[in-house]
């Protein structure tokens, strides 16, 4: 496919590319009669200005980067899927596209970030995982380039830190703590919670929920025995549940819905039927195992869980480039809408479901 | 942050911009002693060629489009995300970028290509989900438009349809083929197929192979009562279990991992443990049911399932793609590498687990 250049057209009119960028847009700085045959021209050749040429007009490239994360598991995972469909969704909407970028480190990450802008020239990054002392959001910061994270800031030591940056996240704490409480109104007291043995400020952030919610109902007693870790997965989670039913947990609150799977296979494995009806404490038929972050898996197999409003974190991070990118093409431009938060909470909801079995007859 | 453009440089220099274009791109096009003059002030200014100023001379973004298709399900999806994460990993490994898009419809796919070629002037598409008279490849094969296909072409009764076009695919069929021949040698004979009820071409496919091995093995008396359809959840894996168990199936061959884990479910439910370990016919420990995609959740449960080799078929279409530009951007050129295969039908494999139970003692 052969294609018009602004070269070629400069040169086939007998004028120069100026005046063919004059006529596409400054078209008052042009001779009429010049405009007219600049402009027939480019109605008979098909030209188009090319995205590049647009680009170094307004030089944008309506583009966000983000790094992908190799995905660890598929159970935990769905849900930065989800953030990356309603995020190309969101960006979309807005007249901006993602793309996508691979690193091995939060160093090449900020390799990426510096070849992205000066080869793809993009507009702002989106940032997932923050975690404490982020060499990336230093260094975005300096170059004063956009960008807006999911994930609030933490300090050393594991706690919420301020900064200045845009950032959204959704409260584990909060979540965990509305697991509890359900799982109080059932008719639970030993409510145990199953964490990671990771040490990640995220996963503090939700056991912390639970031992709000224990310490304020008065069972604040045996939080050091009731609380124990295991590795993110589902094996990990049959043996914390196996631990915790051991020391007398009749319900349990899980930082993942991998842990969640595994706890809830062990027990239908100990007991069939039992621990998961909430016996013997809660009413049959309700789950006494809480997830986290409502996976397709914990929907399919009937698993409460702590459900994220990742959509609306989608919508809200690029609330804020969009309006942060209008706000530098037109600082001296007044009447703009009010600016979205710059640091926003978002909480989380339990969806509390009744698990399979299947109340039909089995087969015969 | 300011940035000396082009134009800026070319004013405070008094030359033309086209000068110090020659300088970056064609030095020797330029009097040496303009040269080191505009090299002195490129260098003091820090000017740095944009993207878009590059773009314009390559007439290449360096970025692939894709569609994202809605997450309809997290266990199946799993198998795209990645596909998603493998190709975002081969295209960066050849210099290119993955942008992403949404759509409701093939037909408005076709208008974000329009859009995506004009204003962000990407120089290639991957699609997925091939159908029967595609719209999208019709299209793009008109334009000219470098695109390859995760998907063989199908025609309009669903069987593969030749086409010139560059795809990958993986053989279904040869697929749940192996899937048989594992359960035959475990010692069954009774193995129903629990397939999808859309009527797809892929799942017509994976059929096909569940009944050439059936009938190979001298079983293909009872593949109308063997072989159901149901919705392609776990509710439907469940009910659709149910029912070829009162069929007298002993074992089974799933399309999904979705309809696997239902089927699991509903047999251990009715049968705690026989069903599974492959009772009464196979060999204690070993799974009857062979679910597809091979999901992480068929991996956390123990669950035997077919694993596409998309790391595979994302590299192979990166590869397509970028020795089709190659070839477009130095046709004269001579010497290049054995180009990859246009068209290529990959096979999987059977990854065989023994499901959880887990093993050790249940908590007291």
């Amino acid at each position: 496919m052969s294609r018009h250049t602004l070269a070629s057209l400069a040169s086939e009119l007998g004028v120069s590319r100026q005046t063919i960028s004059n006529v596409l847009n400054a078209p008052h700085k042009v001779k009429p009669a010049t405009r007219e045959r600049v402009q027939a021209a480019i109605a008979a050749a098909g030209y188009r200005p090319s995205a590049a040429a647009r680009q170094l007009r307004t030089q944008r490239s309506m583009n966000f980067g983000m790094r992908l994360f190799p995905a660890t598991d598929g159970i935990n995972g769905a849900i930065l899927d989800r953030f990356l469909h309603a995020l190309t969704e969101a960006a979309q909407s807005a007249g901006y596209r993602l793309t996508l970028f691979c690193a091995d480190s939060d160093e090449e990450e900020v390799r990426q970030y510096e070849q992205l802008l000066d080869v793809a020239g993009l507009d702002g990054f989106i940032l997932t995982s923050s975690r404490p002392d982020d060499v990336r959001t230093h260094w975005l910061g300096e170059r004063g380039t956009p960008f807006a994270v999911f994930g609030r800031p933490w300090d050393a030591a594991g706690h919420s830190a301020p900064a200045d940056h845009p950032w959204v996240d959704v409260d584990g704490a909060a979540g965990t703590e509305e697991a509890v409480r359900m799982l109080l109104t059932q008719g639970h007291s030993r409510i145990g919670f199953l964490g990671w043995h990771t040490g990640s400020p995220v996963g503090a952030d939700r056991r912390q929920g639970w031992e709000r919610a224990m310490t304020a109902a008065g069972h604040g007693q045996d939080l050091h025995v009731l609380g124990v870790e295991a590795e993110d997965t589902v094996a990990g989670g049959a043996s914390g549940a196996a631990l915790l039913a051991s020391r007398g947990a009749t319900a349990m609150v899980c930082s993942s819905d991998s842990l969640a799977l595994g706890a809830m296979e062990k027990l239908r494995e100990a007991q069939p039927g039992a621990f998961l009806s909430g016996q013997p404490a809660g009413p049959a038929g309700r789950a006494a195992i809480v997830g986290f972050d409502d996976t397709p898996v914990a929907a399919a197999l009937g698993l409460s869980s702590v459900a994220q409003p990742v959509e609306e974190a989608a919508r809200h991070i690029i609330g804020l480039l969009t309006h942060e990118l209008a706000g530098k093409a037109a600082a001296a431009r007044s009447g703009a809408g009010a600016p979205p938060a710059r640091q926003l909470l978002l909480a989380p909801r339990v969806v509390e479901r009744i698990p399979l079995p299947l109340a039909s007859p089995g087969p015969s």
